[in-house]
């Protein structure tokens, strides 16, 4: 009598879902380097970004309150489906809580199962940061070594990193509304070779500035830059406006420059561009990557990036982050979905375990 | 010198996570009672579809591939966002693996924080069949006895169990294309006061049936069901026609009763319904829970449940399950957002311990 290679014997090797807990992700970007992280990560985006056809995408999903916004972001390609859940809620740090919290999963597109989940709090800040460089690399001008950074809150230092360790940004001027987050940034940044500047207007801040980078949280029409204020040759890296109703730069500003994107349905929904007509153009940055379309075409040219945040940059930081975390040996298990003897029997689940156990010999000797 | 209450202090209260695993779940239902379980989750459920005008709903986001579909479920009111991940992979069963596995979150819309991460591949099959029985208590018949059950695999016996349990049925007529399924299903339900008839056909189980319901997996336009195997009195509680390209019944039994759907925007999408033209009359099922439509009319009347699997469903089954969970004190931590003693100091964390303690004690110090 030959013993069926039975669905049992199988199981316990899809079943197991990966854990990457923001002390473990901490830890780990601590002993990379945070510009070697983002180095990695900017990489990763750059393949992700570089077959943008292969992937299956969507605007994500809103769920807005009068204090914020809570989104999913789906993505996936052939292999692996990719989502983040994240909210944006400005008003959490009167009460000591995060802007922004986030986790996220990727799971396999052949079977469905989640196979790792991980934080993404820390993971959004370095692959948010990551993604302005990758773009800035090809619509900024070569030669930028000064970058205003509007708004020092908790993705400022991400981007003062990223735009020194990966483009050669040598002089950094920051200004916020509220001094004592400037202040923070300044001491963050005090153990690197940047030269700081604390300023007391936007306008001071922008003094000399080849890139200038905007990342405010309020939930508003702002205006952090006005159309004035854009200079020939600038590259404006444009974070903070991304939901309905909150944005950041004048319409002026984006009349201005040529405006470039991640994915255009999304940005007309959440980015600057959402004060602006709907057939006002916009250039979908992948393209540039594939020299499909232009980036940046003289010196004088003021190049725009309507940064929202897109699924994609989240599929590629948490690719990113497990090979990282899997050769560093700090992934957990985390017991998410239940290993089933029979996968059409989920009720044996409920037997108690000693009945359990019999039903799979009773079943085991009917298929014998 | 008053020292000033600190965000600090406050932080640590608000970033907990609490998770339910599928062994603790699992526990939990053996403990209270699969019916009862079914019971409490059918009575949540009927509170939150009472109240349906105060969710924010939207039509799930779908991720196809050839061999299946994984899904994002998000819904919320104005305290609590839920959301599902689901997938829906047939072939998974040949491989060892459930057809359906799943995972979600409640959390808090003022802040955006994750407070409860759960397991929901058990949930989800006891929600399912919850939601059934709600909906067949204000269509079936009264007197119905008899239920045929079509499609004996992971989800049959829960509508078995809550059919009896909750809705009175006391002969259950079994039938799927794979014997063995049917005798796994047979020997969960021994232990019940219900006589189990295993059928060889659809036509011999529907013999009697005063209720029929479909749960089949294969993710095709099949026919499980043809207008002629549909008689006067029926209700049809068809479960397994829930995404585009694969249906159970035949057009001519939702011409021949009347239609009732859960949300109906998604419906149209994913349900049987996906078969008919867009005027087709359909009644959202909210609205008879609230006495602003009729349910079932007449005894001979034909009801027809197009079940797709709703994301308020979910929302009710994971405040259903948190709070039996936490009565039982069986609720896990999840280290999932990482606390900051500044909210807008999240490069904080990537600071060696040392230095993260005289940066705080440095920031207390201007503070104070």
């Amino acid at each position: 009598m030959t013993r069926k290679h039975t669905a049992r014997d199988a199981a316990p090797h899809h079943l197991e879902t990966f854990f990457l807990s923001p002390t473990r992700a901490a830890e780990l970007v601590r002993r990379t380097g945070v510009v070697e992280t983002m180095r990695g990560m900017a990489q990763a985006l750059e393949e992700d970004f570089g077959r943008w056809q292969d992937f299956e995408k969507s605007a994500r999903t809103a769920n807005h309150s009068p204090h914020g916004v809570i989104e999913l972001m789906p993505v996936s390609d052939d292999r692996e489906f990719a989502f983040k859940y994240v909210n944006g809620h400005p008003i959490n740090t009167r009460s000591g809580l995060p802007t922004v919290m986030a986790f996220g999963a990727l799971a396999s597109v052949d079977t469905g199962m989640p196979e790792f989940i991980s934080e993404l709090t820390l993971t959004t800040a370095l692959r948010t940061a990551a993604t302005s460089v990758m773009i800035a690399r090809r619509l900024a001008r070569p030669d930028s070594r000064t970058m205003a950074l509007i708004g020092n809150g908790a993705q400022s230092e991400f981007q003062a990193l990223a735009f020194h360790g990966l483009l050669g940004i040598r002089q950094l001027r920051l200004y916020d509304v509220d001094p004592a987050a400037t202040r923070k940034l300044a001491a963050n940044l005090a153990p690197h070779a940047l030269e700081v500047v604390c300023c007391g207007s936007t306008d001071e801040a922008l003094r000399g500035a080849d890139i200038v980078t905007t990342v405010t949280a309020d939930k508003a029409y702002a205006t952090i830059l006005g159309g004035h204020q854009v200079v020939p040759g600038m590259h404006v890296n444009a974070v903070g406006g991304d939901c309905p109703g909150k944005t950041e730069l004048a319409a002026e500003v984006l009349r201005k420059g040529r405006v470039f994107v991640e994915y255009e349905p999304q940005t007309r929904i959440e980015g600057d561009l959402q004060q602006m007509p709907a057939d006002f153009e916009v250039t979908e940055f992948w393209r540039v990557l594939r020299g499909e379309a232009p980036g940046r075409t003289s010196a004088a040219q003021i190049t725009v990036f309507d940064s929202v945040g897109f699924a994609l940059e989240d599929y590629s930081a948490l690719r990113y982050m497990r090979a990282l975390a899997g050769a560093a040996g700090v992934l957990e298990r985390l017991e998410l979905i239940p290993e089933l003897a029979d996968p059409k029997n989920l009720y044996a689940l409920l037997q108690p375990p000693a009945a359990a156990e019999s039903a799979v010999a009773a079943r085991t000797a009917v298929a014998a």
